[in-house]
């Protein structure tokens, strides 16, 4: 493949083919040619921080203070203090785990502050042994790790209103994180209580003021959910559940219960505030859908988006992530004409299941009008609807479950913005 | 599989099938049977975190204030400051990867506080076209990740001392920590520069105040090196490179240039301090190692290790973390009886190559003594060698490259020591 091939569109408004930069080197025209070495000495060119020694080591390391913009944007109720959301930045991050102190939030009742050695966990109910664990106790028992992304049912959820939102991807997406998260399987601890025959459900409680409480299938926690110590290495922060927390594998947000105390083996679902007043929507044909728990298939362009402006016409690299609740990303199409035609993008390797998956594509921008667009398959089959075709199914005063395609418009200056395309 | 055959031991000592637990639910005798359900109710049993509202929201967040305990020791020489060790403690974290706070760190003269605006990168030299990069440049070009681990070619020099050292396994060994790192690759920056072909070696300056250089052989440049603007999600921090850094995936920790600042293409090696003075060892034979770049198959137990004390005879989870400069861990074998027999732990997947391997299984203690051991094996064949092995090779006074099997030594009291064994 030489240059002028690899340069070659291969769907309109400029993508290529996702192999060119690894097949043949382009000039990107965006390095600066210099013709002189002097600037290149150690005797010259020499920048300020080589005058003099550096900072001292530290004990436990922070983000440089170029970056201090890089932060979770808060979004509190003033009517409910403790009541809100701190957003992952999804427009600053790139590769597919969130640092821990950008993972987000939706909080209750604020953020208890839990002493862990009074801290216990009660399983009970329809069960042959009530058992009470320590963390001590519980940092005995094997664990397990999986790669899961968390996301929360309401992201996204201003994409429901008529006129598109401006504001960065994740400030309206960044209810969506992922990490490595270690503990131990839920199966390990309700078998060693013997859980009765009748026993269908969990209802799982947590131990802040809020004292959430939600169901979940008994089906599913022997399956693959985790009761979590430990998120990407360290143990849980605060905010994410410390020093013990439930994480269920592709389903809502609210299940993976933070702080949790308490899990009742029951034969039926607990009907809490956030399984009927909210995360249920009403549904054109006036009934309403209710323990919709999967996740579906979602993808978004991360880089460029909006608040970016392309600086002139030249190559980028499209980027974004992809999930889905039900497994692993099959593939991921991007458009660079609002859907007209679509190109695959390239996907970070490993793709693991319930996973971020980050996918990328070179595009080669002329200064024309674009709208920039991803589409995500999962290995069932199931694709990212449009959003004409996500309305027509689910109405429009939806809520939650927000997983149509996002758009971004780029104009012949090079801004961005959000449109519904 | 019933309980009993779940217990039978597979190797001396009491180590476990790997899979006994998944297979069969096993009764920990760790928590607490309770007879009475009062305990459980929300009316009972309420911790004081949750009769009022919880802490405010965090733009970044934190470390839990009951886990301030886990940080980096750090080193530092009285002689020349700026000059040290960040250790990463392993013995504290669990699942492969190392948050970015805790990432270990060498130090040579502080950490520079760059201006990333004013920060640029030179590639010259034998090339046809000498570039100047700026960060903002930077980011428009196409980016790769890799989950690689890092890892000091000086890493657990203290166990070629003629008595083991008695400190946590992080203080010992924690010179080595794991991170996905997002970045370019190298391969794209040195194309567009075009490589004359007499150029066999890429000398590397980084931007600190000791401005270390180092000599990389051309053809791993061109392998799968990446300069590296994010680790873990987020932008490298200044003690990790801020704002770039070349990852040189699988050799000496090194190699691995901090705040990169220039990359000369030449026909020979610099022959700079760290590869002549330092990190050269000198064997039996009298001659001297040199350019030993690859980090060796290695693996050691975390938990239980030393400065940890079993409460009481009963099941626990042995695991450790094991790695590979030459590809993926093929294997890591588990000793309780100081090397007569071994059994084969369960590796956490997916297993990828020249990264950090998680290794768990299951041991029963009956109070005995016991000295408990772990070996990996890597794809190539290569299997971690006996401490005496290793000292015949390469003689008493090495410094360098130290993979050797780690023992920890288990009292009747259930107190662990390090031991040569």
């Amino acid at each position: 493949m030489n240059e002028q091939q690899a340069l070659t569109p291969l769907a309109a408004g400029g993508l290529l083919d996702r192999r060119a930069f690894l097949q043949r080197s382009l000039s990107f025209s965006v390095a600066t040619l210099v013709s002189s070495e002097a600037l290149a000495t150690p005797e010259n060119g020499r920048e300020p921080w080589m005058e003099k020694p550096g900072a001292p080591f530290s004990n436990y390391g922070e983000p440089a203070a170029h970056e201090r913009h890089v932060i979770r944007w808060t979004m509190g109720n003033d009517k409910a203090l403790g009541n809100g959301v701190s957003w992952t930045p999804l427009q600053n991050l790139e590769g597919i785990f969130t640092p821990n102190g950008l993972h987000f939030e939706r909080h209750h009742n604020g953020v208890p502050q839990i002493d862990p050695k009074q801290h216990k966990l009660l399983i009970h109910g329809l069960v042959n042994n009530s058992l009470v664990f320590t963390l001590e106790d519980l940092l005995r028992y094997p664990m397990h790790s999986c790669y899961c992304f968390l996301e929360c049912g309401g992201n996204s959820n201003a994409a429901w209103h008529s006129e598109p939102i401006q504001t960065a991807v994740g400030y309206f997406h960044g209810m969506a994180s992922c990490s490595e998260w270690t503990g131990i399987p839920l199966k390990l601890l309700l078998d060693e209580a013997q859980v009765k025959g009748r026993a269908k459900w969990l209802i799982v409680e947590g131990a802040d003021a809020s004292m959430m409480q939600v169901s979940i299938p008994l089906d599913k926690a022997l399956d693959d959910c985790l009761l979590a110590l430990y998120q990407n290495g360290e143990r849980i922060r605060p905010e994410n559940g410390y020093p013990m927390r439930l994480i269920v594998p592709g389903w809502e947000g609210v299940l993976n219960v933070k702080w949790v105390r308490r899990i009742h083996l029951a034969a039926q679902p607990v009907m809490a505030r956030n399984e009927t007043a909210k995360y249920t929507e009403l549904l054109p044909s006036g009934k309403a859908r209710q323990f919709t728990y999967v996740m579906e298939v979602k993808s978004l362009i991360t880089q460029p988006s909006f608040g970016y402006k392309l600086p002139q016409p030249g190559i980028y690299q499209i980027t974004g992530l992809a999930w889905s609740g039900r497994g692993k990303i099959a593939k991921v199409e991007v458009s660079a004409d609002g859907g007209k035609t679509w190109l695959e993008a390239e996907l970070q390797e490993p793709v693991l299941s319930k996973c971020f998956t980050r996918f990328r594509i070179p595009w080669q921008w002329q200064g024309q009008e674009a709208i920039l667009q991803s589409r995500a398959t999962d290995e069932t089959g199931a694709r990212q609807p449009a959003r004409e075709h996500l309305l027509a199914a689910r109405g429009q005063h939806g809520y939650f479950h927000y997983n149509a395609i996002v758009s971004w418009e780029i104009s012949a200056q090079g801004e961005i913005k959000h449109v519904y395309a």
